[in-house]
């Protein structure tokens, strides 16, 4: 884990996520309800609910995943012990869920999916984040993320100490080698995206040569993405931008390499695997009568 | 990779998976659309794009992750070239893509973000039976599934060899740990399930201890959940049930430590990592201007 | 009215029927919303709403019903007088709603239309379940059910002392004649089944004749469904069977015969006209100024 | 069944019924689909579907029935042989289907149900409607309709040769004797609405008693409703109205009093029944390999 | 600005609007949120906002943009100053919004943009309006309305006081000339359409001459639409129908032309451009800290 | 209107209007669909409907507005006669619709409404780009759209020539005077928006003031947004600018001193009344039996 003060970022408003926790709610209650619950636990039964770390890791999504309870039962009462951002150790204690047992056992398993989703996310980046401790290279994620969790993903890697590259394909301009296929060069790619996109749109060029950096430094874009190039190659690109756009390294750099990358004095690395190789964050659900 | 036959699952409906596509388009087109590809690329631009495995494994999810641009472009043309349950080589040709440029391009990352999710999870699954070779015992997942993906994720796992345990609370009664905390013990929670639910629902019961295990024999529900059990411990338990309930081993079971697991015996092992941690299967696609 | 005690059912949650209340509220107030009770009502005016039964039954639904009025007026208040389950009298008081004099007149209708349903159904159910009275037999439900109200039909069955069957197609197998017609006859239908389900999933096969039911026996599926039998042929039916399997009579059985099917010994009855031939229950709103 | 031509009703655009009959398959199949078929029925089967009509009765909703079927599988081929409006014998062909035998089994149920309860619908109101030839009254509907199929009930209830009344509570007035309550009054009340609804608005009164209806008479409004009169008291009340406005009685009248009813000479009887009370129209499906 | 009472317009209820606000919200949320005020506002920050007319004007909608501080955080308190249907001179308090300063800035601009057109719709009505006091003849909407805003710009409408003709084509008939083209005539299209609409539909008809006014006059419709007809025809066509229908003239109208042409006796006057070319009401949004 | 060439703007894919479009026509059919056409038009009538320009101006939407009528029937033929983007004059042909009369008369409106918007946006809009011809100022909008229209309306400004200011609040930070109140002045707003936004996000700052400029002018944003300075004050800004930043002026301009605005030599003019104050397009559907 790193060390670092935990960056406050920005909580996600209930409206944002509560439609997709609602549905998935629905996709695990289906039209007959937990049948377990609904017959073995009596109506009058009361609990306390411990959600507790399994392991060490960064937290995120504690209040997208508390919703589960309280959009099935708006009785039940909420307890965080933590928050989103915070570091913890095996055995933490996350949050307190109390009130009519059958809810809180029903909605459990929502809770949990989410919250080890996104704090999974979480622990990974602050891991890379802390592994570039003192470089000041920036971890950025992508578009790789789960159909309809993009929102949710890109916070939790926020969570984690990590930037954010575009949301979508509509927030900025990133020309790559397949778009270069059909616009004839990077000069006329360039030119005809600076003279349509909107003077608050952002244009960053995909490149896999020094040679493509070459042609593309004097068009005055914002940001290029050195793709799958070995660190001597960053290097001396870095070199040869000298300040003059923002430099992404990616492709290919796994969790051993990017401090190598990273020395090679890139601005950021971007890294699909945040959000499209997740590893569960275990969260356990502590349960006792009341 | 498995040697053995892929099994041909059934497919899922276009009116299953759609809804979810829709809405990740929508979600990486955002208000403004494709920046790059409506100002880059000419609008007569005809292009070929070729779906081609990064690496070795199962494919799942092609024809899902294919609707994606047809959902945004009705004219353009799709030929697979592999089925969902093939197993494939690195370098291999899924599919073709056809058609205008602009579409292909705008659509590309939603296809390949289902198509890398769905087919890690198969290619994880036939890894593990494959590891099984021999033994008879199934594999199967969990509710451990991203939130508003389960039929989706669950069919992976089916198309990776493994089969479904519940698909949610309402389709089989699973009695855990917690809510034995509230029923007072395993007797009266199946008999409380065993007078409520249909007769077309089956009943199953966790147990920690060879001790649970044996005030449940007598129940006859129709299976065992044996949680979290060293390999001797399942041997025993397996013995003890000697064919008069379907034994399913869960809890702390890795890759390495499969096999040890199915050879003690039980009928079934359950891994909510087949979806909860999933390493993306990584497809590219290799475009040509026509 | 059969003079058992009411089974305390498990009630719905909200979130399972709100989606259908506001969207048969919008179908109530369309565009232009209550046009006689906003020009003719003050709107100081303050009202108190008594929910009669005008006949006989047993009530289900009543917080579903009255979610209508607080989905359209948070401020209005509730108290129920009778819980579902409860069997009443004509002139029974079921619940009273306090508050502003319009939003208790604009829903009204809404709120009588799914408590005269489901109480309909409710007390249907509850009629033959008390006919059956000391036999043992069980009355469960169909598939035949409104398009977008199954869950809630079934709820009713349940309120009114029947059971479910299955509550979809995914929930158990249920091999019907015209599966068998392509399936090449009633072992290779079973024995594909039985291999590509899960584990917790259970199978039933329909039967119409004693030679078929023979053929069953020793394949060891958990239900039986005997179709179209006269009460002699299931009798036969159930000691050929003897224990071996859950019986269930289904197709033309009647309010008048199911008495006489009962008491052939089979374990079930399902009756589709409980969910597609309801008769209303009438419920009357009872309003007086305040 | 009544012997007179069946009335050509417009029928509705699939805009209006396809997402209700998307929401039926989508309650049928779950998360997991159709188990049964799924498992059972060989991939490349192909069969022959023939819906059968069970009993005498009126067609109402054939097209959106078989729109399960093409919703499910576009490629299935639909061929009716009657149309909404025919009035059929029992064992006439209604519709065949043929194409891939795993989605017609599929959607059989869903098709069957709307079919069942519509033709239902249609054929209690042509039966109503026939009892009353040669007496001019016409029969209508009320709000008394299932939540979610409003547009669908009352396009039944045309198709069986009845009439609608309101559609909703924003398409007219109708001031019943709860808003006389509050209103201080029929005058007042009339007035009032009067005075704020559009000039395409049109204005009815409930009116308990003769009385009442005097009161009535000189504030001229298009309808009036006569409840729960005996067929003198209605005859009354026609004669005293004498054209100058419509007049629909309404309130306890059965199938067996309804002409009575109407020789006291009223306009028309709305009838709640003819949507809240639905006898199921049975039709059945004949499957057949091909 | 008319210096008449302003009208008390029944309110519309939330469940009417919410779901516009939602989208509206989501739409400037995107998936990203309020990146300015989430960067540069404190978290503890707090604040209070005061909305203030810019111009002199009638409000409308007031409530219904409130509602897009609270839906995203319920905690911000709201106080109303005005009152839908009060006109307000420029530098009127309007409301006054109190709490957490991030989302008061971040839903700004949604509450604003509804606010302003809908009070802009009040605002020109409540002009013509006044232009033609004294003289009796109502001011009416149409149609030609925002996609998805209908029931809303109807209400901005009644809120300055002008009437609502149809809210859609399914709530009273209106023969235009492009029906008469394939109808054959006015006496045809007005019979069919009176032999199968229901008891409480009005029927109108559109006429563009005299001579077609006079063939529809002893088919006692209700209303008759004097389609782009001048003053002198107008009073022409007024004599004509004496009373005997609602005479409404529409086409071509301008704030100029409306008083000679209701100076002619026509009972109302219906203008498309009152919603569908709308002057935006000005509101700003003085906020300082707390 | 402008003599310039139109400006091939890339079309909205269908899956972006068609969820408004379905919305519109159901918000017009309501709940019992077109009564006239329905009871007025025969089934069998074929039309040819012909859209025509009443005024001159520039088309957008024109593919919008006919999949009103597709997604009623799709068997209607339509054919267009112009694009988007091109300068008509009153009375030219725009499309044609073929087929069957009914869905024509009933999807008429719904298309032409949005026609009229979106051209009559386009229109203002080139307008407004025709007087500044020869300065090379460029022209935008605001976020000051129609609830749920933002993604349409502003592609409207881009087919009349202007381009597009923010699509949301997230694709872009644009600090304004209300976020300075609590920020604690220009700099520290700066540094803590820079400090979190992602790499491909700008920045732009509002400015009332020539000191304000200063002070903001060595922290190196993006662009300036000079808010309701005169042309003089906005001259001054430039020159102080000299190139190092994008300048914007904003508020209070109107198409008279829009071109004094422009010649200051700022780089863009940002106008929220392109969409908030919109003059309908006229078009006309002349309508002719085949």
């Amino acid at each position: 884990m790193p060390s670092e003060t935990p960056i406050a970022v920005t909580p996600l408003y209930p409206m944002i996520y509560e439609p997709l926790m609602r549905r998935a709610l629905e996709e695990d209650l289906g039209r007959a309800g937990d049948l377990t619950t609904d017959t073995v636990v009596p109506p009058e039964a009361r609990a306390r609910a411990r959600l507790v770390a399994r392991g060490p890791g960064r937290i995120a999504g504690l209040p997208i995943a508390l919703s589960a309870f309280t959009l099935l039962d708006p009785g039940l009462r909420l307890l965080s012990a933590q928050r989103d951002g915070d570091d913890v150790a095996a055995g933490t204690l996350l949050a307190v869920v109390e009130g009519a047992a059958r809810p809180i056992l029903t909605a459990e398993r929502t809770a949990l999916n989410i919250l080890g989703r996104l704090s999974g996310i979480a622990t990974a980046t602050a891991a890379i984040v802390g592994a570039l401790a003192g470089l000041g290279t920036e971890i950025v994620c992508t578009r790789k993320t789960t159909p309809g969790l993009r929102a949710l993903e890109k916070y939790a890697v926020r969570v984690g100490g990590g930037g954010n590259h575009r949301f979508g394909l509509d927030d900025a301009v990133l020309i790559k080698d397949n778009h270069l296929v059909v616009a004839g060069g990077i000069r006329p790619a360039v030119e005809r995206a600076r003279a349509q996109v909107g003077h608050m749109v952002k244009i960053e060029v995909e490149v896999d040569t020094l040679a493509q950096l070459r042609e593309l430094l004097d068009l005055r874009v914002d940001a290029v993405l050195l793709d799958n190039m070995p660190p001597e190659t960053l290097r001396a690109a870095v070199e040869m931008v000298s300040g003059r756009m923002i430099t992404e390294a990616s492709g290919g750099i796994t969790p051993e390499s990017v401090r190598a990358v990273a020395e090679s004095g890139v601005d950021m690395i971007s890294l699909g695997w945040l959000t499209h190789t997740v590893k569960n964050f275990d969260v356990g659900l502590d349960f006792e009568a009341m």
